[in-house]
């Protein structure tokens, strides 16, 4: 199936072949230049059988490229700190700058093709709901990375089982190359056709409008390396020009902001506690928790918390107190801020991945990747199709993360805007707490109505059972604080890999 | 030794014991935001015997602080990725950013404490040299991060042999502890003497003003909590004492710029190549470091090489033809810019450090930590003090790198300034190069003998026969880009590691 795919390239002699590559050699620079000039960052994928020659192929590629302006990275097996986070992690965190060009040879493919291909001989099943998950999980990856202005060119290098195995010899024979054949790459020539089978639905399940993937025949190199960068010229110029019209057309009127099902006018914001009760009950929850966390990490479980609310709305002393008993050594508390230069060159979600934590470890977020249907919203810092996308980006990346067990928990701090005023007078007044207010918070309440509206609309579309939205009634402190460490113990004994409430019963 | 040094604290009642730590934590939380707000890096390390409770004592000290202003870093074993680099590196990539506090439980005194002790115990040899190369590295590591503004407070939790045998047997009855006491541990209970003997030594040897030890008694944990948040106390409130009295101190008048010995003046600009040796000379070096690069990986040898020079001095052309022919996932070349905000919120340093390569891999920095004795000393981005402090510390930088077993190099492009009006202009004129050059470029221009005089200290005051500058002759680019080629070439089979030279002779 595959090799029906594979485009014959157009019989020329040498000389033209290497006159041909020299001429696009130099295309590539200066085509590298505008694409740093406009500051769209490019990917390059390169996949393909065993001993196809992908190294040679990038190694001749990046000839061409300005050295400082690129990077390569080995899709080695993940390390340590690679194993302990989703799967997606490594390759978020490389995702590369407005104007930079990231190379990678072997990528986010390993788990539907080497990996796959591993398990099911090892196990004699297919398991195709994984497979599909991590279908998706691809797909919506590269479309987040499309959809933010990335241009994504994926490239499969295919050589067929006799040329593979003429090659593997003669690697083998060679005492300083044999290394570099394993036992699994002999066993995939062994089985080539069942290997190419997987490789061909890959590519048929991953072959996007805005991350095609180009077949290139490996069998001869010169040939192969005219295809290849023939081919990330072509592409990289069609994008500009699809990218300036684009931009000539004109951006469509906002929508007037739709005021959803009102969550928040749900909310009841009486509920209250004694000092009494609160002190009591602090006790007990965070001492549960305490264990918890023990459990937590003993089951290699990651936990992430997410705080989001209005200003004011006690973000800080809930935090203090689901902290104050928890080993520091297996939690982290990330205050988000206003992005920094190096973080506004990527996509809006590249500063979160960077602190999703380990299996086992606790990442607790100080507002969150919401601030893109919050304050970017409100503020207009992004368009209206970008938020309006937001919403589906990061049901996927909560699902992902889901996926690779973590538990996910998400809290609004809700209070009303009576509230917010006596307790930003509190502050303004007490030269101890004057610190918190800011004349952006007195600005901020202005726009209450456009946040509230925001939220609602938040809270509706990003509720899911894997990553569900707590609201906090948090008028009065001592509940809120006693609700969020709650709700916490709740999902954490609720989680079906820690088993703890069967325990409980047992 | 260790015991007499250890502070009785008066005696108390527990009552006022606890409210003395009470009106302590509240005086810290207040502490930690004046901190944040005069931009202070705060670094609490704590070492100490085995079972003395160090957990237990950083969990108590967070608890007064704002969770979102501090990190808890736990010394375990190095990972993967920290065992391929120089050992400061982990410790480097996570000193605070200015306001932040970092608590490293355990730190970089491992070397010089439990591994020393292993190490001695199994070879039952003491390297004195290794060892006070460690305590070197680690003196000129704190007085670096204090020069530049930190306060660093060290604890070295103390109980006695009897007290940490019953605390080891303790742990060891109960199954859900037992885990934390290793061999080891009961290995330095037994040779308790040996390793207090260690210790002892290691206090003795970096207690210095800027980052003083303070020796706290483990047995009873709450006057070990009390003596802890008072010491932290104490000397946050003399820092910021001390600090304000320095501000209010007049700085020094700037002395006039040394021109030191004149290297650049001694350099002789006529030397050329023709083209045809330049494609010779360039074919046969670029073989010749593609297989010294396969080496390196073998051995595990890092190579940093940096690169300097006047604007258009060819630093671009050089580092292209010197990773012409490396395989990519082998090297990375980094670019250095102004210092994101991020980057500016650290020491200068660290955002060096986080690009040091790994064992056997190439980094190639295009401009480098040089900018702070040249840039910035010219422009006036960093006190006088600083820059003249920088030598010093560079050349503490680069001896750590070299001991941990890397090659360092250094280039100095150098050109006249009449070749760099011709390139200049010669840019400008031409559409495909006319994004090299700037307004910034022009105006660099006119600093012309400032900057020769900065970059002739720099030559003198670090030039290392383990970092050696290489001052390239560069108004030739064919000439130039050979020297550099052939400079590293050279410096690789000189390298004794390898041993390729003898390789060669026999």
């Amino acid at each position: 199936m595959l090799k029906k795919k594979i485009r014959t390239p157009d019989s020329v002699s040498k000389a033209e072949l290497k006159q041909k590559i020299e001429s696009a050699k130099e295309h590539l620079g200066e085509l590298q230049r505008q694409y740093r000039e406009a500051g769209i960052p490019v990917i390059l994928v390169f996949e393909g059988m065993g001993a196809a020659g992908k190294g040679v192929q990038i190694n001749r590629l990046i000839q061409a490229l300005d050295p400082r302006g690129f990077s390569v990275y080995t899709g080695t097996r993940p390390t340590e700190e690679e194993q302990l986070r989703p799967f997606l992690w490594r390759y978020w965190v490389r995702t590369p700058a407005k104007g930079r060009i990231a190379v990678f040879d072997r990528s986010w493919y390993r788990m539907v093709q080497t990996d796959r291909f591993e398990k099911e001989e090892n196990q004699k099943i297919i398991n195709s709901k994984e497979i599909n998950e991590h279908y998706e999980d691809i797909n919506s990856f590269e479309k987040q990375l499309a959809d933010d202005g990335a241009v994504i060119i994926k490239f499969f290098l295919h050589i067929d089982k006799k040329e593979q195995k003429t090659r593997f010899k003669k690697l083998l024979a060679d005492p300083e190359t044999a290394w570099r054949v394993t036992k699994e790459d002999q066993h995939r020539n062994r089985e080539f056709e069942k290997f190419e089978k997987i490789n061909g639905e890959m590519i048929a399940a991953t072959d996007q409008h805005y991350a095609p993937w180009t077949i290139v025949d490996g069998t001869k190199k010169q040939e192969a390396a005219a295809h290849i960068i023939g081919t990330v010229c072509q592409q990289l110029e069609n994008f500009l020009e699809r990218r300036n019209q684009k931009t000539a057309l004109k951006q469509p009127e906002p929508a007037p902001y739709s005021m959803g099902t009102n969550i928040l006018s749900r909310i009841d914001l009486t509920k209250s506690l004694t000092e009494e009760e609160y002190q009591k009950e602090k006790e007990v929850l965070q001492k549960r928790l305490e264990f918890l966390h023990s459990e937590l990490y003993h089951h290699r479980i990651p936990l992430i918390i997410g705080f989001e609310g209005w200003d004011a709305g006690g973000k800080g002393g809930a935090i203090k107190r689901l902290t104050n008993r928890l080993d520091p050594r297996g939690y982290q508390v990330i205050p988000t801020a206003a992005p920094s230069d190096v973080e506004k060159e990527h996509h809006y979600l590249w500063r979160f991945w960077e602190h999703m934590p380990k299996a086992g470890h606790i990442a607790i977020f100080d507002r969150t990747w919401y601030g893109r249907v919050m304050v970017e919203r409100v503020e207009g810092f992004c368009s209206m199709e970008e938020w309006k996308r937001a919403y589906r980006e990061i049901n996927a990346m909560e699902l992902h993360l889901a996926n690779a067990g973590a538990v996910v928990l998400k809290f609004w701090m809700h209070i009303d805007k009576d509230e917010q005023e006596k307790r930003f007078t509190e502050r303004t007044n007490n030269p101890l707490k004057a610190w918190k207010i800011t004349e952006e918070d007195w600005r901020n309440r202005e726009k209450w109505d456009l946040y509230k509206a925001a939220v609602n609309e938040m809270l509706v579309k990003t509720s899911t059972d894997y990553a569900p939205w707590i609201v906090v009634e948090g008028n009065d402190k001592y509940y809120a604080r006693i609700r969020v460490l709650r709700s916490v113990v709740e999902a954490l004994e609720a989680e079906s890999t820690l088993a703890i409430s069967e325990r409980k019963r047992s």
